[in-house]
């Protein structure tokens, strides 16, 4: 029978224990375990996922949700990749970030430790799957993933190679658990099970983020919409203005570091604006002046003419989302100011906001990226998945 | 007429963009203006407090609720010696964490940035309003102060001076407001402004942790109770065991760091517990065999005799409530083994609970112990009050 959400954060918080202590040896053959299991057991995987895709195409699912849910010896391959990339990657737990002696003697540590149980909640995208417990399990926690309904097939059967695979190993298997119940109700219930999960990641679209938002009493860390804007200074060389304006709506429309919103200085509106026109034209890319703050996801991108970069600050300070800006200058204090004044969780000189990306900025992975400051902002990575804790050696000091 | 809460909020937005940007020198010289004017209002902010506690006596309130509402002059100087101290602190923001360059030529660098606004809700202490400001403020921080209805006056006054040094200095005086509605639907609806507060800190009993717990959308970091535990190896030196247990209890047994209940390894607990006993004894400690996970805040101690360490760890992993947990021993494989498993937020060796404290293990200052690994775990000083943002340079990089 079914376990309940509570027996299985129960079980979840019992692994987490094991899972903390883990030397990096053994959660590293894990990891190169389980890719060798998925290749072995590649057809199985597949047969599995063809349900899934049936079910979902006669349930009407659209073209790129159905995309999403769909694996292929392709996909599999590099959700093999991601794994051994994830046992490559520097164990963070266990790494001394500070130490240093006080007046009474005591030696202070600050030691970077797992979070504990970690439950996500995504997509109907059983790549997914895989991926977090990589990064969870890596970074020495127990999960809980809870993908979209239309996986379930796929996501119960990765599930259980995974937990085998664990098991192996002496690892509780519980330090993954897959949450396959659609059962709303159970849902709200694990969004309050705070004694037994340490943090709740949601991956997905407003209106999932919105009812975690509602009902979690638990911590969460949330990657909300991502409206990026591009500031074109006075001094911006408009060749490289352009490049990154236009791919960085084109290269990837629908993802959320892709560029939004342009503004430009006045000063150089008449020289760059008619060549972003015919750049547009030429991708596809509908220009819009106005819409300003709305994340288009589409081949759409807004622009809005500015008298000087108080202005721009200004507009992205109103319009923002937090997740990632950026300015094209040649003139190292403008640069300087907008650096130090948009608060973004990336801002970029001279470079598209399509960067924001744990691969990008050199995290080796990333489980999402957090628009809000508590805890990680931008990419979150192996270590973004823990916390520091703090050890403390003395020889009978009291108070 | 009073502000409501959503403006107080949106002005505290806005100056928190001000507030992030301030140079180190501009922030110290608010502090230390700040204890200037403290010292020169004495007699006003006495008067302010007298009214308070006159109407605090009249309605009843208990003799140590009263005592922590009561400024008097020694306490008025604690406060200035804290604004001097936190003046002299190294400043947080802008320090660049981390620096590299990844492939694609950007050079990355992670930036120590304010969180921006940040409410914190408190007892009928206005110590802690002078104190959470100016901890909030040199991190770069706004804030929004909810200090208990009996400091109502005392309060008014001391934002009201503090306002008035910030606009001396050119600062919005918005980076500090105090919210003295005892509107508690204001109060709730505070907890839902999460596009103008960043991070609600509540800070009190169990009763206003519960609320916040409750109706928060907002990211909190939160202090529960703190059920402290020590335990006694078999290779524990006896006389530094009893020092710590009984100290540990009897320094400060209503503070969270008190220790509450001490696990003794049978091999010594016949030579040990007599003499804890007759310690307990003159120090008027009742000593308890049972009530686990109690936080008596009282002269009270549980104690409990297990089998060997794996019992203890047991004990402690069903008990403890995350905050503080200590080992008594000379044998280093057993200690490595305690602070490797317990994972609690911090954890000692050979000295007292009562050690975790911002103060005690050099943060300087603290404005609360976190007891959930989010954000922050164990205590929060500066550093704490900040995260990281990602700055990246490029010359032209598109994707």
């Amino acid at each position: 029978m079914a376990r309940t959400i509570e027996e299985i954060a129960r079980g979840a918080r019992a692994a987490s224990r094991a899972a903390a202590t883990l030397h990096a040896g053994t959660k590293n053959a894990v990891l190169h375990e389980l890719a060798r299991v998925i290749e072995d057991r590649e057809p199985e995987i597949l047969a599995a996922n063809v349900e899934d895709v049936s079910a979902a195409e006669s349930a009407g699912l659209d073209a790129p949700k159905i995309k999403r849910l769909m694996l292929s010896g392709a996909s599999l391959a590099q959700m093999r990749d991601g794994l051994v990339q994830i046992a490559n990657l520097p164990d963070p737990v266990g790494a001394v970030t500070r130490s240093y002696e006080v007046p009474s003697g005591l030696r202070v540590e600050r030691v970077r430790s797992p979070l504990g149980v970690i439950a996500m909640i995504y997509e109907a995208r059983p790549g997914v799957t895989i991926d977090a417990f990589a990064l969870c399990f890596k970074a020495g926690n127990a999960c809980i993933l809870k993908g979209g309904r239309e996986a379930t097939h796929s996501n119960e059967l990765l599930a259980s190679i995974t937990r085998s695979v664990l098991a192996e190993h002496g690892v509780p298997e519980d330090a993954m658990s897959a949450f396959t119940s659609s059962d709303r109700d159970e849902m709200k219930r694990m969004l309050t099970l705070s004694d037994d999960i340490d943090l709740v990641i949601p991956r997905g679209g407003a209106g999932l983020i919105r009812f975690v938002h509602e009902h979690a009493t638990i911590p969460t860390v949330q990657h909300f919409e991502g409206v990026c804007h591009v500031y074109v200074d006075a001094r911006a060389d408009l060749d490289t203005a352009l490049e990154i304006v236009a791919t960085g709506k084109t290269s990837a429309p629908a993802t959320c570091n892709s560029t939004e919103c342009v503004l430009i200085h006045e000063s150089v509106a008449d020289a760059f604006l008619p060549r972003l026109r015919a750049r547009a034209d030429a991708d596809g890319v509908e220009l819009r002046e106005g819409d300003y703050g709305t994340e288009f996801l589409d081949l759409i991108l807004s622009y809005r003419i500015v008298p000087d970069m108080d202005a721009a600050i200004a507009h992205i300070h109103e319009y923002t989302s937090n997740h990632t800006e950026a300015i094209v200058t040649a003139d190292a204090d403008a640069a300087d100011r907008f650096t130090r004044e948009i608060q973004s969780s990336c801002v970029l000189v001279n470079a598209s906001t399509r960067f924001n990306d744990g691969f990008q900025l050199g995290l080796g992975a990333e489980i999402g990226i957090s628009t809000s400051r508590i805890h990680a902002y931008g990419p979150m990575g192996l270590e973004e998945l823990t916390c520091q804790r703090w050890v403390v050696r003395g020889n009978g000091q009291t108070r």
